[in-house]
């Protein structure tokens, strides 16, 4: 039976700081990216978080990204692949360490704002993270940018991969996403959002801004958690795809 | 034959700034204490020296600390038991990080400056601690301060203690260390300090500020490695040990 | 006739994440305590706080806290007090920076949280504080708890002081606040809390948690923006004032 | 009679840590740049390198950085013109609250590392960072470097500003420096390197790497104080621009 993941952020929030409905969105996915204190999170936060999940029987995977609290990692940093690679050793270890505890093992990773984007570019810079990551937990999976470099450089250091799809973004002709700066770029309207999910899913492709149909792996599916609007937004698309026959489960178990 | 560990903070350098001469007083101790990113040490800074104590054949700990950079986690902060223990888990598991992908175990936990003090005194903070570590590592080591809260804790909580004890500070008759701010509480002579050291670990006992002999026990010797001198003093008090009879090995080898 | 000043910690949102109802309380309030950057705030933060406080016409203040965002300055650092007081002044230049920009001059300092508890209890600490701002803004008020070490501080270094009282919270006889951990600390019901504050601001005087009655200077009125409830008590409390014949305005007004 | 300053960057030492001879080469310079807390620097060594700028007569400089300690403020940052603009603003109030307290007046203002790159080539982020320096300090003067997009920034902005040169490094065909990456980009011999600034300060031009003379403004010279060499040189090239009829004085002066 086909099957898909549906992933989303949580454990954003810092210190007195709250970023999230995560109690919301937890019942509606099936693996959630915790942040790791570098763009988010804390130590408090990142163990609530995990505990959250757990109760859910939710799939946990970490979510490391650069060290800028105050730009809540969006802002590209020129981190070199040496750095970003201990860097995310460093987070994966901190989150691995309230996983362990909870008796609980991390299911992947998947890197945050702007670092996902940079890596999703930069071979050089995907393969040095994806080296970092299997020194540490060699069978974790690489969650990543469906055909992007990172699939690349997972699978060259002997990564397990797994690809995702946005359901609410447009796409060109080449697989990548639609940039945000230009018209078009973000799918407001939550029907055709859904169509084109199960088309991603069922189809394994998607039709680009210019009409042509691109080649897509669908293994999880990226939705948001931060607002009463997006919660429904997932409740839906998890209800459509089960309704369309997919299977809504964990990347460890598809 | 009787043998004890000679432990000294490395890895306390961050970013462009260099703290402690690691690279000098590696070879002569057979226990270090990594800083782990909170009061002093960064990712790059961190698997660096992990590599460094690994190709010694040195034994490794994390040196986990208040969040305060600026304060070198040298200034007391009113952490509460919940948040302390969370932060040590985050510390530790980072460091582990480092460990598991050169192959390499954590051999201990030694708390640092303020958060040391605090919880050799606070068996609230110590407990809490100390279930925070071993709910990540059940095997590892506590090094903490001899006939303090810390031992207590450690008991309770089931974790594996190792008592330190310091070469150049004064004891009060309690078995605790005389305030720095008080005269005498730095012992400055090398010979004397040495007597002492060799008195503790054989003997088990020191002789405190009042005269009055007190019971210590001697698993660990804290030693520093920030200047020249401090590392003269290490190569002296090793070798001192020898002569003495003493086997210089690492804690778990003890 | 008689007035006194409203006072409201603003601009405590940092990065992405928002705390705080900021323009819903800035209407009902006379003089805003902005953060630093310190505990909270950051430069964009700070440069809108301003903006929207000279649109009200709205009096501001410094709001210095210790480093430590993770605990919004909420828990006590033992910070020197040569320390704190280039701390406060460092955070007073950032802000006075966006306030020279929109032709604005500082109105007053209100220290943060543990560094306010910790200054209204310790001479020395406040002595320190109260010679840099004076060193800096040698014409500001210096707005702290009444009766506390802070008053004599500021008078000892030529600083101009003002006294703020908290409409919510119960008396010790000596003039202290009940810490929030006794019962009985915070006054819940509206309407007493607002008959108090009338007192404190009319007759000077406030009825103690054992029933005598304590002399209280009250300047300021410490309110709060953080949720609807809150600001509803603000408009109530501003209300009230002005039916009781006091008029509310800014300390440099009154 | 023909002048020039040597400015250098002083006081990035932070918390515990030590960068730079600061008390070795500020005898030698006319101009100090003061790290503001952003990429190095705190509030106590700010206070600390400014007093001990005035005992020197040395004038001082506000030297804003990205907010990146962990990088030292030398990677590139994605950060908007209009976060750039605040970011600086506050850290020139931050340094002016130190400059006020000594009865001091800010001198220029020398953006740092990446942030100085950044703004040499991107105008609307020379701009806006201009804009912010002239909202707070509109009498200060802007040190950049010369025939950069700084420049123009300035005059469009109406700020003063002031070229500076660096006596070792190579010069492209159009006035910019050789990258790092490219072999020849370092002077490294001396008299060379002497020679080049004299002509630079003398004549207003410099021969380029591919032997094209490019004409080039030089009112300060670029100096550094992080090692003994250096500081050799500073002395070296301050007495050879006196030997060669050119009074080294600070900016405001000449």
């Amino acid at each position: 039976m086909l099957s898909v993941d549906l992933n989303a952020d949580l454990g954003e929030s810092f210190g007195a700081y709250t970023i999230g409905m995560d109690a919301q969105v937890l019942p509606h996915v099936t693996s959630v990216n915790v942040a790791c204190g570098y763009h988010a999170g804390d130590p408090m936060v990142m163990e609530r978080t995990v505990r959250m999940a757990k109760k859910e029987g939710t799939a946990v995977g970490a979510h490391p990204g650069y060290p800028d609290l105050q730009g809540f990692g969006r802002r590209n940093m020129a981190v070199s692949p040496e750095d970003a690679r201990v860097m995310v050793m460093y987070q994966i270890g901190a989150l691995n360490a309230f996983l362990t505890a909870e008796g609980m093992r991390m299911q992947h990773v998947k890197l945050h704002g702007a670092l996902y984007n940079a890596a999703a570019r930069d071979l050089d810079l995907a393969l040095a993270i994806c080296d970092g990551i299997h020194a540490v937990l060699p069978s974790v999976i690489f969650l990543g940018l469906a055909g992007s470099q990172m699939v690349r450089a997972a699978r060259e250091t002997g990564l397990r991969f797994a690809s995702e799809v946005f359901a609410d973004r447009a796409y060109m002709p080449d697989g990548s996403l639609v940039p945000r700066s230009r018209p078009g770029a973000v799918i407001h309207d939550t029907e055709t959002a859904i169509a084109r999910t199960l088309r991603m899913v069922k189809e394994g492709s998607v039709e680009s801004i210019d009409g042509t149909v691109v080649p897509l792996q669908a293994d999880s599916i990226c939705v948001h958690g931060d607002n009463p609007e997006a919660i429904r937004f997932v409740e839906q698309i998890h209800r459509a795809l089960e309704d369309g026959g997919v299977q809504v489960r964990a990347l460890d178990l598809a």
